[in-house]
């Protein structure tokens, strides 16, 4: 095991561990869409984005602990993002890391609550006192979140990725769509462990810089596994993309292409880390990891 | 006109300037979804919950441009929560304040996103400096609407809703499932003026009590009004619950027990607001308004 791998399944471990303590079961009807909520946010993942809010938190020395809350938080908000994104009147998704997902698991009604219940309680994780002792870190934490959530964010890059113009977009319309979708959040999680460590205005437009470079490699990767990935491994269906004719990096750019822009987004990324020295090395393993992963 | 009716058509009015001002209009395939958000919470409504944050905030000095960002706030997520109740997998409503649903004015997805982009603006609205210069207040403000929309409050009211066990319910059931789905966010808004103030502790227990009444005979009336009231004046069927051979007050307590637990509820209502001398008058006229209320 890599000191990546490694240190991303100690974290997964640990924000999985959070969020079965911030989310506990309750009895009678209403027990229902909270058995929903953790079946969405217990059942594994990488947590690529706990681990991003965990890694940059520790650049500023903030203690894990402190940080998981957060981490927990954003997991939340991407789970419920998958939850919606999966419902029949959506991606009409059938499986989701190798499960059924949460409408075939539970029903579709139960799923549409259980998302709203998971974007609802990310923003009570971060408001509480628990998270942070000043009321001004936690409100810029909630701020930021529902700034990369909402309709300038994921919310706006879900409504592109199903509207009309889906298939037809140019090539920044595509990255518009990514970085809306998929990268503000993942910006977000990079930030807010800058906000917990109080850093400097630098430091924040590095980590804005990186995650912006490690978005988009995400998703230029994400594309071409889409295409040349294997099912099983990935947990879901593969080649969907190309089957729905839906423009994408991949299919703009050509393999040859794509896979150089994934791979120069790479070392434009950890260029973005020089001032933090080798505390940054865990961030710029993540780096390689985003374009190399198999799933 | 009443004071009452008056002073809820100015709120109103001022409630859905803050809402146009707080939600742009966006060019490009990503203004869908900003359109039916509007569409959403633009077209009209007694502004019930917003009236409630203004008026509990003027017991406490608080004027009216201040509360105001909050009172579009708690409005965001009554939308919000009307969207997606009304979904063809939830209530399947064609109707709401006599115009189409958001689902058959859009469609079904856009619908999904337009209420997760309301419930997400809500706390972006209440995080946001412009709310309060104390961050500790924007926090609790953030806070306390986390718990009363998540499954501690309306989703968790709105799952019992839609439950197998639904129909079942006894005199506490109903009671639980009212204090979730639609009194959490009543109690909310009138805390929601007493954070804003500053209240001690006194003023926000008696405003929780009168909350907790001002909500329960709310419900009561709504039950006897979907039973006996006009269809066309309530811009949506009627006679739905008995269609659906709900539990509800009206028919686990008859009429006439019903209509007398309304009325022994305004009045529990107002006494609760003793403390706050004729500051309180407009409020208590809410309480009998709720249950004398044609729509």
């Amino acid at each position: 095991m890599t000191d990546l791998q490694d240190a991303m399944a100690n974290t997964a471990a640990a924000v999985t561990r959070q969020l079965d303590s911030l989310l506990p079961r309750v009895a009678g009807p209403r027990g229902r869409v909270v058995d929903a909520m953790r079946y969405a946010c217990l059942g594994g993942g990488k947590r690529m984005r706990p681990f991003l809010v965990v890694a940059t938190a520790r650049l500023f020395d903030v203690r894990d602990p402190r940080a998981l809350r957060v981490a927990a938080a954003v997991e939340m908000v991407h789970c419920y993002s998958l939850v919606h994104d999966d419902l029949p009147a959506m991606d009409d998704s059938e499986l989701r890391r190798g499960q059924p997902t949460v409408h075939k698991q539970y029903d579709t009604p139960t799923a549409i609550l259980a998302g709203d219940g998971l974007l609802t309680e990310a923003f009570a994780v971060l408001a509480h006192p628990d998270t942070h002792s000043d009321p001004g870190v936690r409100a810029e934490l909630t701020a930021g979140l529902a700034q990369a959530a909402g309709s300038n964010g994921m919310v706006g890059g879900q409504m592109i990725d199903i509207s009309r113009e889906r298939n037809d977009l140019d090539l920044d319309g595509v990255s518009e769509l990514q970085s809306l979708k998929t990268g503000a959040l993942i910006d977000y999680a990079c930030q807010a462990g800058a906000i917990l460590g109080g850093a400097s205005r630098d430091a924040r437009e590095a980590l804005r810089a990186y995650a912006a470079d490690l978005g988009l490699a995400f998703q230029v990767a994400d594309d071409l596994l889409d295409a040349e990935g294997d099912a099983a491994q990935l947990g879901k269906p593969t080649g969907r993309d190309a089957e729905a004719e839906k423009a994408t990096f991949l299919s703009l750019l050509g393999r040859k292409k794509a896979r150089a822009k994934a791979d120069s987004l790479t070392s434009s990324a950890m260029r973005h880390l020089e001032m933090f020295g080798e505390k940054a090395d865990l961030l710029r393993q993540m780096a390689r990891f985003v374009v190399e992963r198999e799933s």
